[in-house]
């Protein structure tokens, strides 16, 4: 075992393969770690940014004509795209998901589903062993309790598992702002999802284009 | 002092009047009460809800010109609009407000904004003394820690005003699913913006629409 | 307004009707404000302890061909009562509803259901308005969020309505555990859905079953 | 009981009388219901805003010889001022004080002080039962327990006593940022004392005296 | 409804009399709102400060025989003093315990018990209609979930009985440092049970025992 | 140290044996790290589900005759089935029951039990170090205090245990949902414990046996 | 870096050494990490402990002619035993403990104090660079947040320190209760500081020597 | 991977450089994981701090023509001193920065910023991997929610980065109050910036220089 560090262990865009796992509505429906509205909302704003940043993106459920399909936030995001449905709970036993990843030729595997404990700790644990660089994104993920979500992380932190969040990751594929290909993109992403950074843009932009004036208030 | 209830004290459409206060970058800034996405989509989520039950929108802010345009998620609900600035931070002491709310001839006055303890507590508790039926909705609103939330939202109690959320207005507003008239368009709100039920909404859609065949596992 | 106390303010099994709304799938989905679990468990613990004491128990569920049929943990408590199906969001416009509960004779009005701040809230304040004695079992209720749980508990205690938990209620109307022709079948109902009093009991009927002996040590 | 609301209910500088007792080391050593440095910096906070207002503060420990004196950041905003020192808990039964008060002609007592179950109830409660109309500023001050702090918060509700915090009790004396004669100093205490809206500013300041110029990146 | 509030309304030993309901292991065993060794720290220590200013105390318990004994460091403050055992869960209507409270001719009626939702709220609400001034301790009680203890509290609120905890009540009844008869019994009783500020107190005395010196760091 | 990954690190029906430690009376009385009536449902649900996927179950305690019996919800799921009393309190000093581990020729090694830092953490700790592979289930253990429980977890990770919750494990057992002869019967376990799943299912199967027809509303 | 496990890592008396550092009023006084009550309590538990299984206990304070003396409630424990006072903050940096621990010949060194994330970590660390095991009982030490404390315990955890809490010492010394020289004394330290156990045990005694009866009801 | 300790793993002031990263307007904006004062609090304390011990300190920032200045709280500290503005998201792949710091010839890296997800993981981790002995100050940053400042922190503890509080990396630095050169300066921070702390020690010293008098109470 030997601490995953250095410039290397960095995510980049063209190193990076993205398995969106069963963000579906019976899935949905027993999450109870996070609030469902933000998961609908990091799933959709983690997708556009792996797209932003032309990130290969797999999509997959678990038997979707009775447990239902992949929300459609997500869906819409990748118009047309295939959806490859599993019988397998555990993803990485599926060899049509295992064959899309190992096709795109990247090594940084990044996962995110529901629920974490299970659809999520199988791939991810299993992948680890075969050497794969994963790394889960918690926030677009969630479990059936609070404790099954954090024991899951530990296990996995325990296999060898990077842990990251959507806006973490994002930024570490942007790495500088002088990349100006995917900045404005990545800009409309944070608008929409990130309301606290989002709204803070929109405002530097109105004050930068507001000619210099005298100003001495504090607008409570 | 005489409780607020009956039938009468629901919330109808063709008696409320709404007035959206202050949902700009410099009060989101130091929002500590939620989580600042959740503060963007409920704010949204309530003021397409009074839209859909044609309820009269009042919007209105403190000082644009430094402390920011409202969210133009807000805005763009409502094209062409204009917002109500003012340099008052009691709302109620401006008069355009006031006139505007009052043109609507409605009595049940809903106020939402940013902060709780601020901009929110001092109209509504001036409105409440002035005979208005007020009714505040918290998750569109926010506060600058949880404590000032919370001891607002108590001091409010205490001047006789009404405490909601924003999906059991839109709900009390509906009344009764066989209006047909507003229920497609309350279901698109909560599809974009109640995640827990309008993902679910869109499975039941889904299942009523497959043919009858045998089903006998749990979708894990 | 006067304080809610005296002997009489105390409830009755007697002078009880309880009226159970909406526990079905649809809701439970975006239930944020308990563990589901515990909703199924308190949900099934209130209606047993009623059946317990003979409290006429009213079921009634909202458009349950598309939202799902109320949980069978509840309905298998009373088998063949009927379910009333209505399309009113708030019950207390339903006027079969209202016949059933008013059909009993009873004044002390009981109610939880799914969500609190609509399908509980809407009810109770109409009917509190109306004279009736009402009390929310919140612990048998639950909200699309911690949030809009607890301001609908407050927005109905400030309509005069009473608050109380399962268990509270239940001790209520035991009352005097010499009341034997109620005690024993109480008990089943707390092993059953009560862990912490339940498994208590059964320790100290287990223990007063044993000879005297000499005992020395701490079983930790 | 009347609601407590209309715009004579709201808190103005010209009739507002503030008292702030025992912010002492013996206290904060066992405040547990809120972080010590918080009580510290929302103390001070409160007692320059009523200094920028010119509202009389009244400054109380008990027994300093032993207890300590009062925080230096506290005494610091008024220097050379009396600090009376006393031997009763209750503050309010110590003529001093009360005299002190009294020679002021105003009526909108505000009170903040540590223990809030102790110090703060005591001279709050008795006050109101003499006709005072009298706040407590919650977040400068400060309980034994969380649940001491609390219980002690819902005596005073239920003694007619309102509740505020100290950033909206600033804002309620400002009303409208059009006086200026005051704003500028109180922008000041809000750089200091209330980081999330104080940098915000300075933010703002710097982006308003910026020339325009074109902008198109998200600094995240 | 009238505000409970003035000198009056703040309790005074010669006129209180206190009420220890069902501290015994059965119901400790499901108290799941507190910490139970801090169930019972605040229980003797609430018994112990009734006994340093003569404040009668009444102990009872339910079955006993089954439920088990009041915890022996409760007993252990009132040396031979009977324990009226019950079969009523609501104490209010067993006439031995009623009785021996109208015995003492006093009407600050203090309450503490396990569980707060049913053998503290049933007497507090009956007692309270029949006149008695009732104060309940909330961190002397518990409940069998955080909500029913605090469902509980908001009820007996709504039914105008007073809410403190011990070491609130316990200043109550000193009130003034110079009472120097009951000051240092209840300066052990600090010491014993408020670690936080009986610690402290034992620093204080060893650094007035001090000979003046300079002192110049930070002991950290 | 190596990580504990790839697919052979997964948890397999055939590979596992169960030990379910010291459910009893004495310890649920003092376990504070969870709701005990959650303790008990997910205990059973635990012991259904290696029921299900035919993993023998080792069921033992400790001093019985004083700390009482396991729950009888437990010891229900095996009627007829021994449990070993042991006065060790770490388990795996314990010939009888490391005879009976053995027995079953199994190297996969899953304990739960109460509490987490004492009796799972022991045998947890030795067995590891003797080269099983464990798993701690720690939704059906639990622990003194939170901290206890948390510590207890952190301390067996430091010792190479993995860490998993009840849901988690039934559904690494299932692995593929084709596994049609274990399906439904883990359908039921879910039924009855995972209420948010079960619930969901229920209602998927009752859409998916309804004709197709029209449907346009959001069942709220 | 090798799992710590296996029989020999569990914790034995006779090679057990404890040291108790800096529980002194100066350090309690800005502990935010616990209530302080349960620091002193569990402080004086876990000595009581390491006396009652004849563990050597050093005593050290840091200048306590300034930040006072140990709690006398830990200093009783050990009547006349010496206290070590130091300058150094870092224990392990004075020569008189390390000696003194030497002196003991026992290689499991467990340690106490006040502020975990100070006068815990410093000498923790440094003694595990050295060569001993290191065990920190968390909940009989306390930091200044509870930040500070969890962060400091990430970080000993990451310098191979083993974590624990005082009840879990204390049964893993005694292992067995058929070793009948201690149980008793343990015993007695659980009643007086272990409250939930404690008084489970006087009820066990209790029910023990009652004789057998019938009996039918849940006392509630 | 080898344990970090021993007592060269302490930190030391000679050894040590500190690197500020971007705590500006735009990012304070959003932290979601602190309150923002305690930010401005805390951040400001560690600069001082390490400016009494004569540790270097780069200050860095992203873009501050448009996120704003770093907080002038901050740069207050440093008066003249250079700040060095970045497009680079990560810090370590700005060669200014890193020149800065190698120039120091020191190894023990410590750093603090905003986010911790995004602007404080990605230099640390890649230092970490070229060599750099690297400590987190995890109370001086904050993220963009709770989740999000934690899982970074997982993932640092991951890449063999230490985690602290600035208060603990103060007191290593002095290590001895018997070092009197920065004792008094350090006190000073302590009084401004540790309000629990530095009001104790005020306090202390108002005692130590009080005469030697008879004390007989608890000035609650």
């Amino acid at each position: 075992m030997t601490f995953r560090n250095g410039l290397d262990s960095l995510l980049r865009p063209e190193d990076s393969v993205l398995v969106m796992i069963d963000h579906q509505p019976y899935q949905l429906a027993n999450v109870n770690s996070h609030d469902p509205q933000a998961v609908v909302n990091n799933t959709t704003a983690l997708a556009k940014a792996a797209k932003v940043f032309n990130v290969p993106t797999i999509l997959t459920s678990v038997i979707a004509g009775r447990g239902g399909l992949l929300f459609k936030h997500l869906t819409e995001v990748f118009p047309g795209q295939e959806v490859i449905d599993r019988t397998f709970i555990n993803t990485w036993q599926d060899s049509k998901v295992v064959d899309a990843v190992k096709a795109t030729g990247r090594k940084q595997l990044i996962i995110a589903g529901l629920w974490t404990e299970v659809c999520v700790a199988m791939p991810a644990i299993q992948a680890a062993g075969e050497g794969w660089d994963v790394t889960v994104i918690t926030d677009a993920s969630g479990g059936t309790s609070v404790e099954a979500h954090q024991v899951a992380i530990q296990r996995m932190i325990g296999a060898g598992i990077n842990m990251m969040t959507w806006l973490a990751i994002a930024a570490e594929w942007q790495r500088d702002w002088a990349r100006e290909e995917t900045a404005a993109a990545l800009t409309d992403v944070i608008i929409e999802h990130a309301g606290g950074s989002g709204i803070a843009y929109l405002w530097e932009q109105q004050l930068l284009n507001t000619p210099v004036q005298a100003a001495s208030r504090v607008g409570l």
